[in-house]
């Protein structure tokens, strides 16, 4: 019950606090983030240290070192937020801007006005830079955010949290404009979920368990941002080369992340000349291959992949390899196992790359290129806080303009409805 | 458990048909609509019949009147009906319009491509025309629709629905694309609302307790339409013979729905002035005043309002009546009993108008116009689903588009991410 109480009084700050962000011009929101820059630039020193202690105590659990890699901020890191932060302020603002405007038969001026979205929820895990992406896109989008990340990052969270009041506080902004949540167990999360009255949009980042979660017990809408299990389908048009650079880059790039390829679907008809070369160059770059059965009799190096492999996110040097008979095979395929995340075709058959475009549901399809473009920044929108795998307001990466919804505003001389 | 495998059956359907409407072309979903009108038209006296089990079960049941009067068929209305559809059909089609297109600096040609949502389902109450309009609205835009109508419309809306799938037949499309519940009772509302799995989006559309009910237990996405609790507020530097007018229309051309006015705010400067000949007009057109203390003292007709009557949805030839000091007076009262529906300001003040219209958070905000305006096909959006109170995807009237989605297409000739 005191859970919920913290939770409801953070929330009712937070619509407070939206009744001002949201309507400040773009130069105090800008004032507002170069201030938390300046903070961070400031208080290192303290920072280190609260990061510090998550770092002994996810040692002391045992934490993975990936896990403890990803947590850890390093001066370079925070100079990397900070750099974030001044991405940020670049961006145009979208709130005011009026995205159409027509006139009816009766003279009235109808337009839809770009408008905050209002109080955001933000549950996520570890990373700490997470914290002030989050919050500076929330800013700049006059949002307002309540900041619910992982237990393990409680510490630095927490003296992040600090800093960003601080600064809002100097910019002359309510301070509850982006507010930590100091309590780490599961309670507040299911608070936050239900208090619809006061929260606009949950944004859940993180594992498949905590997503489900969030999806089981929200009553406030929420814009999911599920795994990715992304495939490269290389057609028996398919350029070879162009195939071979894309499926490489897809695949070892980065291949912890949510838009790298999990699985690569090849045409059997080039499937023999493809696959020795290709196998061979992911095997030397470390990349365990497992395949069906005719990939397994064409590259014996393969292991035989299982039932599990298919949907499976390794986010990691693994890939599963399926030779598929045509393109109508590859589309049943994803349809059946993708995650409506990012999917890629390689062709230069006009007709089919409009067809996988156009049959393909995913919040990305692209034609000719790496699957590692789904991202905010890669496509243009600027910085990004998520990829929505949700098909209602987002569907795709998420910038400051998915962070806005529109109102219809009108203009009339009198007008009544007859 | 019957009822929910029934439910999953259909939910698997509609999963599967929209995978064929989804992509069918314009011409070919007119034709379906076209046959839909037909199939009214030769199906006249069966509808009649059905309708009229529904009108007889209704009145042995002691339904009001007025519901009695919502849920009666006849040739007119039904012509009614076939002519909505024919809106439909004049309707541009949204899917596959390319919403907006760029080009990368690495040559990444990047765009937005208008997509179906999916699967929809429609939970609402009596109406039986609202079922024809929910499914023509959703087979235009390339969607399926599973509708769940009222109980006492169940015998109108089964039939309603074989003719609609008899037509689907004839222009060869999946007869799923339209289903209605056969099931009444609210085990099937609830197993519809789980089927996250099946259904991308869940429209309530009825009282306060089903949208309720709705909202606690979707895992679905849900757009909500809620109640109208809408003000207009007559500033002292608006033009009063405008202010009659507008605020004549808003509360008596049609009481009974959700953009008429149910709260006039008036500033103290011009109360009056103003208040005594509009109550009065009001009053001999039927209205009920229930005034505050102020609004009494000037026109002694008025009954004195309780706190119960802010925030009241009368939905009838009731109105509320506050004199308030200010135009920040009318705005904090309308942050705090208006419904996020429509609100409108008559005044002749520059500043005053965009303010208002910047800081009144409603799906439609107006100025100098009646509130009567909150119309997909008024503001010019052809017919309209229902008006979304949510913020998240769609914020006001819905139309066409705003059943649909946008997905992210590339273009590329090879790139890959460095």
């Amino acid at each position: 019950m005191e859970v919920k109480e913290k939770i409801l009084q953070m929330a009712k700050a937070s619509k407070m606090a939206v009744k001002v962000i949201g309507r400040v011009n773009t130069n105090v929101k800008n004032i507002a983030l170069e201030e938390i820059a300046k903070g961070l630039k400031e208080n290192l020193s303290e920072l280190l240290e609260a990061n510090a202690k998550d770092i002994d105590y996810a040692k002391e659990k045992g934490l993975s070192k990936a896990m403890i890699d990803r947590l850890t901020l390093t001066e370079k890191r925070i100079e990397g937020m900070i750099n974030n932060i001044k991405e940020v302020i670049a961006l145009p603002d979208p709130v005011g801007v009026i995205v159409k405007m027509w006139q009816r038969p009766n003279g009235l001026r109808v337009g839809k006005i770009r408008v905050p979205l209002g109080v955001i929820a933000m549950v996520y895990e570890a990373r700490p830079d997470a914290t002030i992406e989050a919050a500076s896109l929330c800013l700049k989008a006059g949002n307002t955010v309540i900041l619910r990340g992982g237990s393990e990052a409680i510490n630095s969270n927490l003296c992040l949290g600090e800093i960003m009041q601080n600064a809002l506080h100097k910019a002359g902004l309510p301070k509850e404009t982006i507010q930590v949540v100091p309590i780490t167990d599961r309670e507040a999360v299911l608070a936050l979920l239900e208090m619809e009255e006061y929260i606009d949009l949950i944004i859940p980042r993180g594992g498949e368990g905590l997503i489900r979660f969030v999806t089981e017990h929200a009553r406030v809408p929420v814009l999911k941002h599920y795994k990715g299990v992304c495939h490269v389908y290389v057609d028996d048009n398919a350029d070879l080369k162009k195939a071979e650079e894309i499926c490489f880059n897809a695949k070892v790039q980065r291949p912890g992340v949510c838009n790298a390829m999990e699985t690569m679907l090849v045409n059997e008809k080039i499937a023999k000349i493809f696959l020795p070369k290709m196998l061979e160059r992911f095997v030397n770059a470390g990349v365990e291959i497992r395949g069906c059965d005719k990939t397994c009799a064409i590259f014996p190096k393969a292991k035989p992949a299982t039932e599990q492999d298919w949907p499976a996110e390794y986010l990691d040097l693994i890939l599963a390899v399926k030779v598929v008979k045509d393109m109508e095979e590859a589309i049943a395929h994803i349809a059946c196992y993708g995650s409506n995340h990012t999917e890629a075709i390689v062709t230069e058959d006009y007709s089919k790359a409009w067809e996988f475009l156009e049959r393909v549901d995913a919040s990305v399809v692209l034609v000719n290129a790496s699957t590692r473009f789904n991202d905010g920044n890669q496509l243009g929108l600027g910085a990004e806080i998520g990829i929505s795998t949700s098909k209602l307001h987002a569907y795709g990466p998420m910038g400051l303009e998915e962070l806005t919804t529109t109102k219809f505003i009108v203009f009339g001389q009198g007008q009544v409805r007859t």
